[in-house]
């Protein structure tokens, strides 16, 4: 960590700075430039407290040498973590295809769509029964019911599911049924959540805020890595933009920014990222290209009856296309989609 | 609301649409311009599923005439709500003047910092004991010995307290302890926890999130209003920017865009929105000369042993001074600051 | 267009606003809902000012229905136009290698970098000979000096090139040299420059302005279009965004987004988009699986002595392996990266 | 200048750092931490090639200790600057008012204006001749018998004028007519533009990009000063925000934000910044609380008609009731709005 100082700053408030940093049990190395004095600290910088150093009077500006993250760091792992989702591998070169509606509807929809996707090649299938909706009014899922037929669905087509846990009271009872565990966007930064998921045994699935930079992602995989599950997948999602003509600003850079920062696999959800069902097949293309270890996208046979997200989803058909070419692309790069799990009769 | 339809809609497309619209009780109005077709849907449109008239192929734009939100709109409410907080009154008029630590900490250094700001003017007190932290290394606060000095210390000076609450399980507890009950930022779309504060009978301090348009604010607001609690007031605390040099930007214009679109006092927080100590007294004075119905300062006497967030907290004798000029500053505006409660011996 | 009226209109507002419309030759259509009423504007919106209509007191908001661009529009023109570069087509299948250094400089430097690029694929050499530098200290480009030695390389290597133009002045110097001229971010509504280009004959590279919509986009290429010069190709180049890791926010899905509103071509430019090299290749196959007409790379093979933007170039040897890449994703997108130009002996 | 080496950086890495660092004619201070080195730059920093330094393969990060920014900044020159327009004065606690309709229109109108705003309290009329307008086909300004009339309204009614420049050709023409110089948020990067503004005598008001940091704010300052002019006033006036309910974000910590960096004086635009009318008002007061040197208001005595920004203007009734509660304000804050200059009969 260095610290600048103020212009002016004097031989005391030097020396109290000075002081502050060996109460810590650091060493500070002082350097006089010609407009400005520079303490270099010496020793574990993740033990300080960033914000109190930044508050002594005669500090200009703390400048961090270190991630704020270490367990999530590609430092400390400088290999490629490959997730385990009950036998459908995410990362180091295994590409996972994420599909299904946005939530959990009918029986006989849900095995349509499932069949529909698992036959073009998806290896994980999602669908929502706790629907965190910005309206009060609207359709906030199954609940428990969602969950019974998204697991029964999965099981008949022999695929792992996903589905969000937006409460802390829920995440034992959704880990009961789903293979992985979603965190959606607007829950990144909830803490109490995600202390429970790191609590739990199954994989997560951790989607990017949509005001959050690379390190605020980070920093809330390293809160479930530190509570002692390792199995983390980051999923870029579209952040917050200025241009109403898409719904968010599709962020595909962070793909790879993820990869040289992390060993954690990252996947992309350019169904959220655009909410426009003609722009998802070339973002989900882009994602891929980018390098990252799977693509989220929403699937529905009938967009205009969904009870959410209906326009931003892909019919079958148009993800059959889809994903035939997302499978031609991940071979050019080296890449392999998993296979399904084998069926443990 | 309005449906535009995309060019070379067919007849049969049209037709279709239109089924679709009456099928939910409602009428459509068909206008054929000289470019496009428009639908105009006659009824009441909150009964509507945006989302699934949206995906109707035919369907270009939707376009809503009325906000999404009902209790929380000024139209429903034209009157301001003035929220009352154990007897300090905020909105209509009435200025909310919160002071106090970012985090609650050791007893005697409580009563100091509330001694000062009391004496300076404010009128309600803060401190916080559960604290979202950004990293899971960092302070996470005192819990529920902290809940127990910060309601001691307010109890000592006659002022209401506020804290905030960042999990769902937590709500029945904080409120035994606190006047109100605040919403951080982060947690502002964490639907299972405005839930429960909306069930609550304590006012509730909703802090508007980094990425959050004021519509999305008010339909948060909403959810706690639709589950039986009417004392809301809002909080702009700054929203994701591009320029490092302040934490976030400080939307001061939300003050009376909130003032037009809803009945419910907002506040402004320059703390948070700024994180810088030398901006936030002029940026309290521009949220109150903006129409504010309240100002939240963090407040400290040693920011660089703080515990959290100590860059950002005035001093203090600077919290004094600041006083001094927004209680001038309300004046001019024909606004009061809220007294104390008359003690209740 | 589309007049949604505020709340409580009395019927003269209403009789008021029809007038105004009939006065500009045009129909208006009322329609009275159970909330709002709602005027729609029959015949050519685009002879409305759109202002002038939104100022009139009982207007709430007006929602135009045709976009405001013309000639750029891909209504108006549904086939993808093909831009032709000396030789080298851009767009409707043909992909743009486009590379070099940010400024021209030393002969020996250009013609060793000119000759990797062009061995390695590239169809187009670019360097800056004018610089619009944030510093009035730094430097600002060789000016003539630059332009000849630019020419001189690529007749050399027979490619054409292309360097930026920021000056209205300049224009008509610059076309001596350049076979495209390009209009920088910071420039792209500098409406003098843009007139100046369109009254020119050589062909436009227009990059995105940080801060520009894609609709601000197509409306600064139908300034040139209607100026008579139909040779616009667009530029992604980055768009401004929160977080500090990289230098701006690359929005990929604004190639696919351009594609669907507009016939004119589209490239990409990573460079300036992550300002890392590290994430240049992702970013240039992610911008090409998006459906992009080109790729502008910058590359130098010294960059810690570029005299501007030396730590976003690729290496030469870099640019030969992605150059490679990006010719096997093109041949699996069904595409071709245009071949140099036939030499005219 | 601060430069924080790579992990793993090898000693020959470090003594190529060290040899390009005095290769400058500066020293390196170098300093090995626990987990990375770090070499500090001894020396005027102003004369490095930032990006140069940052292309060398060993160095992570560049951390400047200094603005980059000389002639503007606040240490060069701790008093604040007092800019004058022909007799009437900005900064250092006096207060412009500038006000008058967005473009020149027919001159009964702009006689009306001019004389509601002058008796309000206005100081300085504004008017654009011409327009820098997002349509070719939208009024683009009455041109030099814009500027003409403009001129002589002012004349008539003893307040100085400023009008946007756009074009480097025209500088010296507007010159001739106008007080003071309008440099657009569109051309604050113009930097042809600049150059020529800053040739001028007459004094140049600047406004803010609409994606511009402070900083690329005070570069732009910086470019006139370099060129000759000092007289440059500021200006905020909205950046690029994500939520569609305001044109633009009004970024009112920048008033004092400029004020701590930089010795000029900076105004506010509520009117641009918000785009609706009834936020102007609130807005205004807000900026003058934050310490502006001014407040800059669009003014139109039939908003309906206004040949462009209509929706934005006040009518002269609000201005003058806006006029009156800053006047109040400004004294409240110890300020005085400048007086209209002597008549020079």
């Amino acid at each position: 960590m260095i610290l600048i100082l103020k212009g002016g700053a004097t031989d005391d408030q030097i020396d109290h700075v000075i002081e502050r940093v060996e109460a810590m049990g650091l060493q500070a190395h002082l350097s006089r430039g010609t407009f400005r004095t520079i303490i270099g600290i010496i020793g574990d910088e993740t033990q300080i407290v960033v914000e109190s150093i930044r508050a002594i009077p005669a500090v200009a500006k703390v400048v961090p040498v270190l991630p704020p993250y270490k367990l999530a760091s590609r430092e400390a792992h400088p290999d490629a973590s490959v997730v385990d989702v009950s036998g459908v591998k995410i990362g180091g070169g295994n590409v996972a295809l994420i599909a299904g509606p946005c939530s959990v509807e009918e029986e006989d929809r849900m095995h349509r769509i499932a069949e529909s996707v698992v036959s073009a090649g998806a290896n994980i299938f999602r669908g929502g029964a706790f629907k965190p909706r910005t309206s009060p009014y609207a359709f906030q899922g199954l609940g428990e019911e969602g969950l019974r037929r998204l697991r029964d669905v999965g099981q008949a087509y022999g695929v792992p599911v996903v589905t969000e846990v937006t409460d802390p009271r829920l995440v034992e009872l959704v880990a009961e049924y789903a293979d992985m565990l979603q965190v959606g966007a607007r829950n990144m930064q909830n803490f109490a959540l995600l202390n429970e998921v790191g609590a739990s045994k199954r994989p997560v699935l951790l989607k990017r805020g949509m005001s959050a930079t690379v390190t605020d992602l980070l920093m809330c995989a390293e809160y479930i890595l530190s509570k002692g599950n390792p199995n983390v997948v980051l999923c870029e999602r579209g952040i917050k933009g200025f241009d109403p003509a898409t719904r968010n600003v599709y962020d595909v850079a962070a793909v790879p920014l993820v990869h040289q920062l992390s060993h954690l696999p990252i996947i992309v959800d350019p169904s959220h990222a655009t909410g426009k069902p003609d722009l998802i097949p070339p973002c989900a293309m882009a994602g891929l290209a980018a390098g990252a270890d799977g693509v989220h996208v929403e699937v529905h046979d009938c967009p205009e009856v969904a009870k959410s997200d209906g326009p931003q989803a892909l019919l079958p058909e148009q993800y059959d296309e889809l994903a035939s070419q997302m499978k031609s692309l991940a071979e050019l790069l080296g890449k392999t989609v998993s296979p399904l799990p084998e069926k443990t009769a």
